[in-house]
């Protein structure tokens, strides 16, 4: 039987309140190993980009990246954020390692076409370097991603966080039982965004079909739950979109295929 | 007999110029393995800074690091220049990894004492984590240090990049052979500083002490010189001032104990 790997995800509403960051990465450290921790920070970057005077542009809730925009993000991403995460890890005594795609080559994307939309420096994932974040799990290290891949040719590329997870989660399950989990400012996927109670405590991709056809998940939520198909279509064990609170015993989503 | 380990230092000029930083990382790819880059950054960071709205503070020509300056500091070394530097040596073939100290707990530190000066976040390094800097090198890839440490209680300090090439060279010599090789705009150390033809091409121990005395070594290159019998004192092999343009062949200096 394979051993089970966790593979984490934090957004940005978390990592922009010091004590919610910090309660999570405490309860992250106490989990199991092997794990991985994947993190975005779009605000962060937002708010450094107005500070240096670049304005920050989104298409349909991705950001366009230029190459000042780059900068920033690669600034707070890979440094700001990601040396903070790591560093209060090792405080929680988890010996972790902060990454960006660039680093052991470990994902390699090629730049999105600028057909039909130009998002600039913003990246595909084409293949993740299972051995390199096996050689480190195997090490009892914990790798910390942020969403920066490169394309192998010197140029560093914005990727999505939820797609970095799930890309990581799929390339990974050839050797462990991995397991997807989302965790953000709500319970779950919601029936009525205004309820917290309303969590949808399973979708399966009909329901999901459904869902979508009613009007009920809508706009910034598809992606993410089209990631979470896409790595339960490709050999990943679970998937689970729930509260960054880890301690929360509160009904959470879980996504099955069937 | 050990095996040879080049610990290659290049500061903040060479990393300025987008021209000079690509030629010096190619050739740096070429050199055999196993090899460390550290890279400082200072200039860059003190640019950001005024963007910011910060001022940088230096006395005695080092930074005084308050929490903003830190920020920057972590957001240029370990995002922005790192990154940089290891995208550009993956498209030259060399497979490398960007790290903070807090990376794989890779160098701890302790915030230096505010007295007599408080120099703010700024860190003197305690311990190098040399087992898994040599997991890295077993396995082929090349550590990229950015001038970065941490004190395994959550915060990062800002820590010398000419100490951490020394620090690290010592903590590795206890396996390897370890070469120390700062890089820079001058070809060695000056006896006129006007002259890029005056390289001293060897400085013992003595001809230190008789340099400093008369004025013909001052300033900034004193702590670097420092560093430079420090790292003798303690087991590193050979310790060499030079160009940044590693196909130069001009005369260059060695430091000797003797």
């Amino acid at each position: 039987m394979k051993t089970n790997l966790n593979i984490l995800k934090i957004g940005g509403n978390v990592i922009d309140d010091d004590a919610q960051l910090r309660a999570f990465l405490k309860n992250f450290a106490s989990l199991p190993s092997p794990k991985i921790l994947v993190h975005g920070g779009g605000k962060i970057a937002t708010e450094f980009n107005k500070k240096l005077g670049n304005e920050s542009i989104l298409i349909e809730g991705r950001r366009v990246t230029s190459q000042a925009e780059l900068d920033t993000v690669v600034m707070t991403y890979a440094g700001l954020i990601n040396k903070k995460i790591v560093g209060l890890l090792q405080q929680y005594s988890c010996n972790s390692i902060g990454l960006s795609g660039a680093d052991g080559n470990s994902i390699q994307a090629t730049k999105r076409s600028p057909q039909p939309i130009d998002y600039g420096y913003v990246g595909d994932i084409q293949q993740v370097n299972s051995s390199f974040i096996q050689l480190l799990l195997d090490n009892e290290i914990t790798p910390v991603f942020c969403a920066i891949s490169h394309d192998g040719k010197g140029q560093l590329l914005n990727t999505n966080a939820d797609t970095i997870a799930s890309e990581l989660a799929i390339a990974l399950s050839s050797n462990y039982a991995t397991e997807l989990i989302y965790c953000f400012e709500k319970n779950g996927v919601l029936s009525n965004i205004e309820d917290e109670n309303s969590v949808i405590e399973t979708i399966t991709l009909a329901d999901y079909e459904q869902l979508k056809t009613n009007n009920i998940i809508v706009s910034g939520m598809l992606p993410k739950i089209d990631n979470c198909f896409h790595a339960l279509s490709n050999h990943v064990t679970k998937v689970i979109i729930r509260n960054a609170d880890l301690t929360s015993t509160q009904a959470q989503t879980q996504l099955k295929l069937l």
